[in-house]
């Protein structure tokens, strides 16, 4: 079908559009209060994830209800480790926790590579949200980065440091390539998929790139969101590497459309470094805890330093969970109002 | 008392030295079984700072066992928001945690500045460990950045984002100046006391430097930073602002001698960029969970990086708690091997 608001997709397709297309970062979930009324009625997060209906429902809540330019489906990164072994619980205000975790060649050699199946009420949610969309906007789909996914594969949570998971990669390195390897294969998969049930975009999150060395980057992650990116033909493909300003010279040679930018990322550097791919973010996620003014004013000023550059309005991180919608709403507007 | 071994100084006042100083982050506990075993005798943390004799025994345990450059005193930046009026716990595997945080202009009117007294315990442990040390090597005093500071007075603890604080900058702009300009007043006054007491050199640490937007770093932590560097005539000042790549051009404006880099940021850049400063760092901590080889061999390319710079060697971050104290010493050794 074809797509009624394809401002999304000509913009990462490096066009200059007659307007900024906006979405933001973890804009289906947290927020909204018609999200958190659904989600108290349910056991818990996984649950949302894995019903296809619940998950298709609250991915179009915020393009009815704030106007973006575009959905992303309702799901974790963390499905791809469960489907190849390690399955993760999701603590309430904690985050994700994994009972077992990687410490040896034998824990990786009881992982199993996804063969797509496993992942179906994933296909089946972003069938049924194309399906509601009829061709309102663009609907995205997303993956962990290998290198993010194995940090949780390793610390089974969140960590200050991923101290654990960075040792695995000096004391182990060709084990830590092996399992890089698996994912990157199952998440080559697992995005196919995506794409033949309907997504129209992939956006790669690698959350924590910015843990590494410039050499670790170089080795441990960037080629393998190469290697996704290069088998994903048929629609266009964003990388955010949260903090990797160190690599973005690197990642202008990325077989992707999109480069996402964090709040502390340059914007004129990243024009220069970045000179060929259109460019996404970056507002601070803070700045929703303005007044209008002050969001209208720090928007506008964010959009100045993209203009005469392809660009996606986003954040510059996931909204953080206690911002009003109204604010996000401000902003969405914001963008909508600005002359690109 | 004149110093035997004064490289770290030279090297701060921006003497290309015969041979690189070498010290760690976190070097006074953590990782040595001498220190653990007196830790585990006491009641906590904090029983450990605030008891001068202890404090300046662990303090002086990594010149003895482990050769490095300099000493730094065993203590915690959270000692003054403590004296401010806001105590903390330290609450073991967790980290610090405040009971009561800064919520409203009232809370904000319940603290004090700092006038020096309240901190005698550290003045006492600084006389100490500078009467043991007979100037063998220089001893480096200590504090938090005001931006630092106050994150843990308005978040109450560590945090992934910091979000709280960060809405803090935003909703009472004002309230956060203030807050901020009376940290840096205590700060002035502990650091003048520190070195009245013998430190040698004085380092600032923005651990939480890398969360802000650059517009924020540039009105909410450096004008702090700066007024307190320069209010230090008599020892050089570092300031190591964890994170803040995006303000290394702005750093190198400051009234401070050296500039400590993390092990993201690129050397090459920050020579070119601190031109006039020396440099601290700026080894992957996690380099140290390699073999002897691997040390070895890292530890040189990244010294070969500095070289024709002035440069004191460290590790890009404090060194993590399960760090072996042996690789320690291969990293040091490695240091002072090498030809500057």
């Amino acid at each position: 079908m074809e797509l009624k608001n394809d401002l999304l997709i000509r913009a990462a397709k490096g066009e200059l559009t007659e307007r900024t297309p906006v979405w933001l970062m973890r804009q289906a979930g947290r927020i909204l209060p018609e999200y958190k009324s659904i989600r108290a009625k349910l056991s818990g997060f996984k649950e949302l994830v894995e019903t296809p209906e619940l998950a298709a429902e609250v991915t179009l809540q915020p393009v009815n209800l704030l106007g973006v330019d575009a959905a992303i489906i309702f799901s974790d990164i963390l499905v791809i480790p469960e489907a190849m072994g390690l399955s993760y619980e999701m603590i309430e205000k904690k985050g994700p926790h994994f009972p077992k975790t990687l410490k040896s060649e034998a824990d990786i050699k009881s992982l199993h590579k996804v063969e797509g199946g496993e992942l179906n009420y994933v296909y089946e949610a972003i069938r049924l949200v194309k399906k509601e969309l009829k061709g309102h906007v663009p609907l995205i789909g997303f993956a962990g980065a290998p290198w993010t996914i194995l940090c949780y594969m390793i610390e089974g949570g969140g960590s200050k440091t991923f101290s654990n998971a960075r040792k695995f990669l000096i004391q182990e390195s060709k084990l830590a390539h092996t399992v890089l390897s698996m994912i990157t294969d199952s998440t080559i998969k697992y995005l196919h998929n995506q794409v033949l049930a309907g997504a129209n975009l992939i956006q790669i999150f690698d959350s924590w790139a910015g843990i590494l060395s410039p050499d670790q980057y170089r080795e441990f992650s960037l080629p393998y969101i190469e290697k996704i990116s290069k088998s994903i033909l048929d629609v266009p493909v964003t990388v955010f590497a949260k903090g990797a300003y160190f690599a973005l010279k690197e990642m202008s040679n990325l077989s992707c459309n999109t480069i996402g930018l964090d709040w502390n990322m340059d914007v004129n550097e990243a024009r220069v470094l970045l000179k060929g791919k259109t460019l996404q973010g970056n507002l601070d996620p803070c700045v929703l805890y303005g007044d209008r003014d002050s969001i209208e004013i720090k928007t506008k000023k964010m959009l100045e330093k993209f203009k005469g550059h392809p660009h996606i309005a986003n954040l510059g991180h996931g909204v953080y969970p206690d911002t009003h919608p109204d604010h996000v709403k401000i902003f969405i507007e914001a963008v909508k109002a600005f002359k690109a």
